[in-house]
C-alpha cells in the first residue's frame, strides 16, 4: 500500500483502530475498523441512490433517524459488502453493532455500520464479534492509528486517502480531517463509496447535513472510474464539538465549509488517481452550459463514454470521440458551436477540425494529469468532471474479481 | 477477414464493386465500395440519432427527401467518417455524389452516400474521385462482388457480415440480403452503424419505411458493443422490384416482414459477435417490466456496466454487478422481487443470494454465447438485449486508434 504522508491535523475526540478479522481472502490483511467518537458528537450522512443497498446502508439510515444524528462508533468491514444478503445480512449487522454498543456502554443506535467487498456473499458474523474485543482494546488518538483504519477499510485501493485541513481563527482553532476509500464501482450520485471526515467543531446534525450535501454536489458527484454507482456509498461527517469553535461564530461557517470543500475535493481526486488501472486523469471543464445539470449531464456522458477513456489510456487526442459522445448525450447541442481543447491546444473549433499541434495535445494527455475544456455555447454554467482512462489493467483487475 | 459462407440468395437488380483508393492508412486494403440499383428502386433509410452527424448523414437524408425514397446507387468509403469536417466535407460528399452522377446517368440526389471510420480528419476527395470510374467498371450482379463490397466498407470487423433470406411463395419469388459493417462505437439509437438491405420485392418507399423502422427497433437497437453511439450510423434498405412479386399480395408482406427480421437480427447478432475484443456474447434477457422502455431502459443500464461487462470477460458469475447496475439506472425497482439466472442456474432469487452451483454458471458463461434472464416482477414486457464483454484486446484495439 503506497502511504503519501500529508500533514493531518487530527481533530479532537476520535480514537482509531483496525484488525484483521479473516473477511478478506488473504485472511491477513485488516478488514475491521473501528472510530470512537466523543460523547456528545453530531453527525450526519449521505448514502448511495442505488435502489439496491447494503444491509448496513438500510440500517445505518434507520439509526441516524432514531439517534437523531447522533454518532458515538462506527464499525466498518472491508471484504465483504453485506449487500443482496437477505433478512440474515440485516439481523448480521445489527448484531455487530449491538455488540459494538455493549463494548462501549452506548446505545445499539449510534453506532454507525458500514461495509465494503463483494455482493451476495453472506458476512462471516462469528469471525467479526469474536475480534470485537481485541479491536476495541487497541483504539487510540493518534495519527497512525487513523492511517490504520485508512488501510483496514480499503479493497482494491492500491492507496490511502487522507486529507486534513487546520482553521485558525485566533481563539477558535478547529482541526477537520478525511480518510475515503474507492477505486472501482466510483460513479457517486449523492455520495461516493466510503468516507469519513471527522472535526472537533461544534455543530449541530441539521448544520452538518446542509453544510456536507452542499459540498459533496461539487467533488464526490462530480467523479467516476467506471460508471458503476456503488450499492455501499456513504459519506460520514462527525464534528466532535471538542475544540470549543463553533460554526455558529461569525466568520468561521465559511472558513469551515472552504475547509470541507478542500478536504472532499482532495479525497474524490485522490480515488480517481487511485481508479482500477488508472493512469491518467482527465478533468472535464465543461462550460458555457444552460444550467448546472445540463453541464454535469455532459460531463458524466462524456467520462462514460468506453472511447474516450480509452483514447485517454492511449493519450490518444482523439477529440472525435469526444464530440461523439456530447452528440449521443441527449442534450440537443448544436456541434457547429462546440469547441473543444486539450491541455492548451485548440482541438476543435465550432465543430470541426482546425489547424491543431497534434503533438502538443498528445503532450498534454501524456501527464499524469490533463484538463480538457469543452465550450458549448448555450449558456454560462459550468462543472469540471473528473474521470480516469480505461486501461487493460482495469479489465485484468475486475475479469475475476469474484472468482 | 474471416469469412463466413452462409448460402447467398441475390436480389435481381443490384451490382457491386469495391477497390482500393487509398482512405485506409494501410493504402492497400479496398476502402471505396458501390452498389448500382436498377431504374425504379424504392428505398428507406434510417440515421443515427447522435446530434453530431457526419456529412454523408446530412447529404444522405437531404437526397432522399428531394428524390422521395428513389435511390439509383450507394457510394462508401471506409477509414475515414468524414465527421466534424465543416463545410469542406459537405462539399466533398457532395462533389462524389455528383461525380458517381455523371457517371452513371442518373441524378445526384439519386446517390446515397456513406462514411466509416476517424472522426474530424479530411476527407481524401481527390483519391475518391480519381479512382470512381476503375470502381464502376468492376461492378457485378455476383455474390462474389457482394462480398467485395462487404468487405471494403469495414475498419476493425475481423469478419464479413451477410444475411441472406429467400421467399418461395408459388409464383411468388423474392430474394433478401443484407450486408452490414461495425464493430466498436456500437450502440444504435435507431439504426446502426452501415447496413445495407437489398431485396427484389416490389414496395413503395413508404411501406419499405414502415417496416424497416419496426424491424431495427428490434434487432440493431437492442445491441451494444461499447455503448458508444455513432455520429455515421445508417440502414438503408433498397428494393429494385424486379421479382415482380409485391408486398401488397396477400400473404407475402407478414412472410416479408420475417425474413427481414431475420437478417437484420442475424447482422445484428453477427456485430456483436465480432464486438472489438468480444469473446463472449451475452443476451440479457430483460423480463417481467412495466413496458417494452423500461425493459430496454433496463437492459441498457446492465449492458453498459463496466463491471458487468469485465466480469463476462472472466466468465465471472458476480450478479451482484447485475443488480447493482439495475438498483443505480433509474427505474423505481424494487429489489426485493428481482431474480437472475445464468444460463439455467438461479444465482439470485428475491434480490439475494441461493443455494446457486457457482460452477454451473461459471459453466454456462464460457461459452461463446449466454443468456442470462432477469425478472424483474413488476409487469409482462420483454426485451432481449445483447451484448458483449469488455476485454483488454477492447483497450488495446482503442487506446491509439488515431495515432
Amino acid at each position: 500500500m503506497k502511504v503519501t504522508t500529508p500533514a493531518i491535523f487530527l481533530p479532537k475526540g476520535f480514537r482509531f483502530s483496525a484488525v484483521a478479522a479473516g473477511i478478506k481472502a488473504s485472511g491477513r490483511r485488516p478488514d475491521l475498523a473501528l472510530v470512537e467518537a466523543a460523547p456528545g458528537t453530531s453527525a450526519a450522512a449521505l448514502f448511495t441512490r442505488n435502489r439496491v443497498v447494503a444491509a448496513p446502508v438500510e440500517i445505518g439510515r434507520d439509526f441516524m433517524r432514531k439517534s437523531r444524528g447522533r454518532v458515538r462508533a462506527v464499525i466498518v468491514n472491508s471484504g465483504n459488502a453485506n449487500c443482496a444478503t437477505g433478512h440474515t445480512g440485516k439481523r448480521a449487522c445489527q448484531r455487530i453493532c449491538r455488540e459494538v454498543a455493549q463494548l462501549l456502554h452506548i446505545p445499539t443506535e449510534e453506532v454507525f455500520p458500514s461495509s465494503t467487498g463483494i455482493i451476495g456473499v453472506p458476512l462471516p458474523t462469528e469471525n467479526i464479534v469474536r475480534t470485537l474485543p481485541q479491536l476495541l482494546a487497541s483504539r487510540k488518538s493518534t495519527t497512525r492509528a487513523m492511517r490504520e483504519f485508512a488501510e483496514a477499510i480499503t479493497t482494491t485501493d492500491t492507496r490511502l486517502k487522507v486529507a486534513s485541513e487546520h482553521i485558525d481563527s485566533g481563539a477558535q482553532q478547529i482541526s477537520l480531517a478525511g480518510v475515503a476509500k474507492g477505486s472501482g464501482m466510483i460513479h457517486p450520485q449523492l455520495a461516493t463509496m466510503l468516507v469519513y471526515l471527522f472535526t472537533d467543531a461544534v455543530a449541530s446534525p441539521v448544520e452538518l447535513r446542509r453544510l456536507l450535501r452542499a459540498v459533496c454536489d461539487d467533488t464526490f458527484n462530480c467523479i467516476s472510474v467506471d460508471g458503476d454507482t456503488s450499492t455501499n456509498d456513504t459519506v460520514l461527517l462527525l464534528a466532535s464539538g471538542q475544540s470549543g469553535a463553533s460554526l455558529k461564530t461569525f466568520g468561521i461557517r465559511e472558513k469551515f465549509q472552504t475547509a470541507l470543500h478542500r478536504i472532499c475535493q482532495s479525497l474524490a481526486d485522490q480515488i480517481v488517481a487511485d481508479g482500477e488501472g488508472v493512469r491518467h486523469v482527465v478533468q472535464f471543464e465543461i462550460t458555457q452550459a444552460r444550467n448546472r445539470d445540463e453541464a454535469l449531464h455532459i460531463g458524466r456522458a462524456i467520462a462514460h463514454s468506453l472511447l474516450v477513456k480509452t483514447a485517454l489510456a492511449g493519450s490518444d487526442p482523439n477529440w472525435g470521440r469526444i464530440l461523439a459522445a456530447i452528440g449521443a448525450c441527449g442534450v440537443l447541442v448544436d456541434p457547429k458551436r462546440i469547441s473543444i481543447s486539450i491541455g492548451d491546444e485548440l482541438v476543435c473549433h465550432r465543430g470541426a477540425c482546425c489547424d491543431d499541434n497534434v503533438q502538443n495535445a498528445h503532450q498534454a494527455l501524456s501527464q499524469p494529469t490533463c484538463r480538457v475544456r469543452v465550450r458549448l455555447g448555450r449558456g454560462s454554467a459550468t462543472v469540471v468532471f473528473t474521470t480516469g482512462d480505461l486501461t487493460e489493467e482495469y479489465v485484468r483487475v475486475n475479469a475475476t474479481y469474484s472468482t
